[in-house]
């Protein structure tokens, strides 16, 4: 098992690594909004969580690599300190890439000394190390849809590599399957690796419902753009539609007309849209109309992980196709208690204003999501892989 | 009842003009935020209601006293039609009030020969009617929390009149109520009138759970501020420690210190701040940061109202004291459906990004409120008279 | 003299008051945008100049109508003391309508006494009684330009009275003056009344130039609307064509088209646009773009100057008609110096970013301008009369 | 000359380039705000310039490098067509900066292939040539300024290489010039290259005044920071005074206080401030407070230019230490007209709300300043190399 922890840590840290194999240091350098950070910033905060939270406290004669890291690579922990402005990590042009790839080098140099000295076989340290391996491939899924929205901006249109991000068309008719629902369990059991934000497990009493199949695609969402769908109130949450006027929206992120026809702008470059495939690049509002349009609604996080426990494979792109927002607003399960010390800052105190996203996108990483998995962001954003699955009921009176 | 209902319709239009006695034309034209509407805009608006749901498609004969007020007085029916921008509203200094007190006596008039017809025996027309008076007492508690936002920009400390925002003390010593949970039925169960989006009843299941006797007071209130609250992010959501770094908080809204001693502004003016009652105008963030400084919690509005149907008579402050924030964000329940027609829109289009608010105010007229009750807002609101009652358990493991 | 003077007090400070007569309180109170202010905070103003300067120094005895006044109504005099913010002045509902009434009716007593025991005789307050006449009738054209604006945002189309604000149309065909130039002298040379900022009278060098009979036409104006003016940058300084882009603008403020007519809001409400009416309303990057489409441009202050000393009496709209813009930023003379104490705040601390305007509007008093008199506002001001006369020359070369 | 010409035209060139020589490919990519643009949009820019107005239209079979650059890299000029929008010129990590690179070799050799062609010989392409060279010094002061800027937000403080940007101390006591002034020329005569905002050269009447032989100093402005001046509003414009508070102003720009010492930052890094050096980095606001504060005014850019040209070996830092604020906005003179064509948008089109500054900085590159020069910026702008040179005069009366 250590060899594997030891296996996996090196997987993983050489996967982020790999990840800006394509680009150069100027890719790497840029943020193009304050909710996206640059490819280097990732690199060196995934690196500054290993050395703040394993090797400084805890690896004897440890040094780090520059102590102004500390600042400048914290992303919101108080605990630990001040953070450098997260809406001008973008303005950091020193350290440059070579050197934030060094600090990598330093910080696996030391990680590895850390599992020669066998530390992670506390159970608490382990737990440690796993925590910090998801934490990273958290930011593996960040490093390509930030990447993604910053390529976006360029009229050149510059292309990453092949489409990572193109998510495959489910089955075509749209079925149903059908839940008593009453008292059932949801939340993580504590059984392996799970976030704090997915326990305890827990009850909750859902009406019977209905949940789709497969996601909603591109085709369908046409159907609702055609209809008129951007430009009427009813389909649409009084804030939803005041951010479509205010921000102009006419379409999901990253769709343009060209000629009259739809492209998608993609890790691939620009390409026409494909009516088969689940749409995503929905924001919670438009989400939300699409499906009052189609005469149905969102599901609850717990309809949805009900469901996903009891049919998994009937859902086939359950997962590693795009987020699905639930109606869920991101809160504390019953019991819920953040981890000790500085790490109980890694989800608690985001629970207010964001919703529930569940599933997993083809940008996260392999194993990464579970079924009591909780992603989550504020209703409007949309440079995330975000799509959405339809539910229905329960039939009133 | 149906002299009952009339004479309810006199009590209530009368209410809504009384509040402006003590008011000058310049006092109802005035609009101090986005967020809050002129008097003179209350007192038309819940005019045009009555006007445009009632008398226009249904007293035969009945003229709009000006056709331009369908627009003007128009807050967010987009079945209507267009509205004036809210935000300037209190840029309209015609009509004046005289004129709107006349609109108001049209109306009145208007209604009393609907009901003179006897439309209202229709069941449908009747919960028109309800709904409408409902409404209308909404609007009464936001002329109050308006008016009092308006005067506490006023450098002169203006008097309204006598202390009617002012919460009674509760019991001094905290004590709490412990229930099983399990499953229990919540929501309104369509006997009498309730707004739609406290229907349909349904059942949820609860954790073990103990909720608070009485409000948290100004008192301890202060101990928080005292230990350093406003300063110390660890007992913070990250987005209110945010917003109160942004806005300057350091206090509830309307607490102002005066030589060292804290005061608050009211309908009567600025006084020395009481330590037994209940703390009112706090923010979702600020109810939700004390609940964390005192070793408990927000409730679920869940819990609220099981705890409510169980004991109400020991929960003495329970509503006509201060409104008091829940955990819960505010979202339909199963099988909720909108109502039919413009009136749709009363509710369910809110649905996101608000969190509900159980109990009643001070200034909520007697009678409004219910168990089943769900206020709504922003977790920024200050300006309502917003508390809190704390909650805990279960305990983990 | 002295009969002149207190016949000229009674007779200008009636006027400010009798221009509010056709208003509400309501009218008065509001405060449609951070650059114009509530009627009723005018009138307390011109008041508090008169306490705050003549009465509180000067009339033994005298007791400040309400000593928070003095914080209240003071514009932007920092000797004095502190400020109540300028863009919120429209949120306060108290005093009312009839105190100011009051207040005017208690400082205008005090005046009274003050003249009575002769102080006036002495030279400098002889000079600030002037000051603060002048003063007044300042205030007097804002007040029409302030409630101009306000009325023109509401969609009930509200009418003050007869159009004050329409300026008569000049002579019809486009004749020039033509001049030599040289050394020429400008500015007022301290025989009789004028403010700080028209001395001291200088030496400027003039290059040969024209300058028109008349103002710009409506018609002609129209004409640069008709080619595309608002959408072709070349006719725009860049700063200009950025702040059409911002607000949208496609014609002077207060045009609307009706049906495909151009309108025009006044204080006679809304009505046809007359072709051969000077064009007023326009920024100055308005009034320099169409110079520049016409193959002109505007006068520098000291050309207009220059002009009107010679042959006033063949530029027949030279005041009384539109505020004409030059090209002349607001700076000092040389030798200027701002008068001592609190008043000399009046005028020099604006002299930056502001352009100058000379001549005198509809709604300028009667006898308040002159030929020296230097009018200033930012370059994208729009809701004051201003209007255009162009020149040309020199040739190059 | 022709030789003359191709050699300046490599030396320029070559500057260009070597500017950043010692930075990292980040270093050139970012953005700092949107006054500033990254190198490499500098370096791309100035090829853009050539490429544009001299190969495109001038060299037969010239093949623009990549015809996307004409939308890239165009700042302002509406004739040429649309441009990319300058405040996000930092999210463009393509082309990177070996293609930019690439681009100036690819410009470089059509230049080249044009002067061997001899059409420099042609009178006007011989004064575009000019233009571009003066244009591309101009870029080169952006440049060091720009990375200044960018530099100075990262909290490693970097350093650039020597202080290329700190100017050297003045003649210790402060001595003045006087000058009787009258009718007096100014502007430049057309002899050799200028700008064409520097003339038509014409008389200017001038009332006596005197200048200041050398620059304020670090100690001097100290010791108005000391008393004071940055808290009494008594010194300040009432704009400047606003700009002070809403932008926290406490000192010029890259001043910071370290353990109760004042330090500066420069391309050097952080160093202690040095009494003796001129200061720089003032807003006119602060340079206009400073002035008042000493009992004397800023000169107007006439009579800085007089003085220039009757005492300049008195002035000993007249050019190359920093720009001296002038109290005359931007504004055409007499019979000023913009080039034909599309340069004609050089500089006209900003003459309004901009200050000139006369001189030139330790950051202008040699030989590219003149007497009749006039640099421009808006009044709060702080980030280029601005300091002041004392005017006094006329005595009044």
């Amino acid at each position: 098992m250590t060899d594997d922890l030891i296996r996996t840590y090196r997987d993983i840290r050489s996967r982020s690594r790999a990840l800006i194999e394509p680009l150069s240091a100027e890719d790497c350098a840029l943020q193009s909004m304050p909710d996206a950070s640059p490819q280097k910033w990732h690199l060196a905060h995934t690196s500054w969580f290993w050395e703040t939270f394993v090797l400084t406290p805890g690896l004897p004669g440890y040094r780090a690599f520059d102590p102004s890291f500390s600042y400048l690579f914290n992303s919101y922990y108080n605990s630990i300190g001040e953070q450098f402005p997260r809406p001008i990590r973008g303005l950091l042009s020193r350290p440059d890439l070579n050197t934030v790839l060094a600090y990598r080098e330093h910080v696996d140099a030391g990680m590895l000394r850390w599992f020669d000295q066998g530390h992670h076989a506390d159970t608490d340290l382990h737990a440690l190390v796993l925590l910090g391996l998801n934490h990273e491939q958290q930011h593996q899924e960040l490093q390509l849809t930030d990447l993604k929205h910053l390529l976006s901006l360029n009229p050149l249109r510059p292309v990453y590599g092949p489409a990572l991000d193109r998510p495959a068309p489910g089955p075509a008719p749209m079925a149903w399957h059908g839940f008593e629902g009453g008292a059932v369990t949801v939340g993580h059991d504590g059984r392996g690796f799970a976030f704090d934000n997915e326990g305890p497990a827990h009850t909750q009493w859902l009406a019977p419902y209905e949940i789709a199949e497969r996601l909603v695609t591109n085709g369908e969402y046409l159907a609702f753009i055609d209809a008129g769908g951007y430009q009427r109130p009813e389909f649409w949450l009084s804030e939803g539609f005041a951010a479509l006027t205010e921000q102009g929206w006419q379409a999901p992120a990253y769709w343009q007309q060209r000629d009259g026809r739809w492209c998608r702008f993609g890790l691939d470059g620009e390409a026409p849209l494909r009516e088969q495939e689940p749409v995503i690049h929905l924001s919670l509002y438009e989400a939300d109309a699409y499906a009052r349009f189609a005469g149905a609604r969102l599901a609850t996080e717990f309809e949805w992980e009900h469901a996903a426990r009891q049919v998994p494979a009937q859902l086939p792109d359950l997962a590693n196709t795009a987020w699905q927002w639930t109606s869920s607003s991101y809160a504390p399960y019953p019991g819920y208690q953040a981890a000790a010390g500085a790490v109980g800052e890694y989800n608690g105190k985001f629970m207010v204003n964001q919703y529930v996203l569940r599933g997993g996108s083809r940008l996260t990483p392999p194993g990464h999501s579970r079924i009591t998995y909780r992603n989550f962001f504020p209703a409007a954003t949309r440079w995330q892989l975000t799509g959405l699955r339809l539910a229905r009921g329960p039939r009133r009176g």
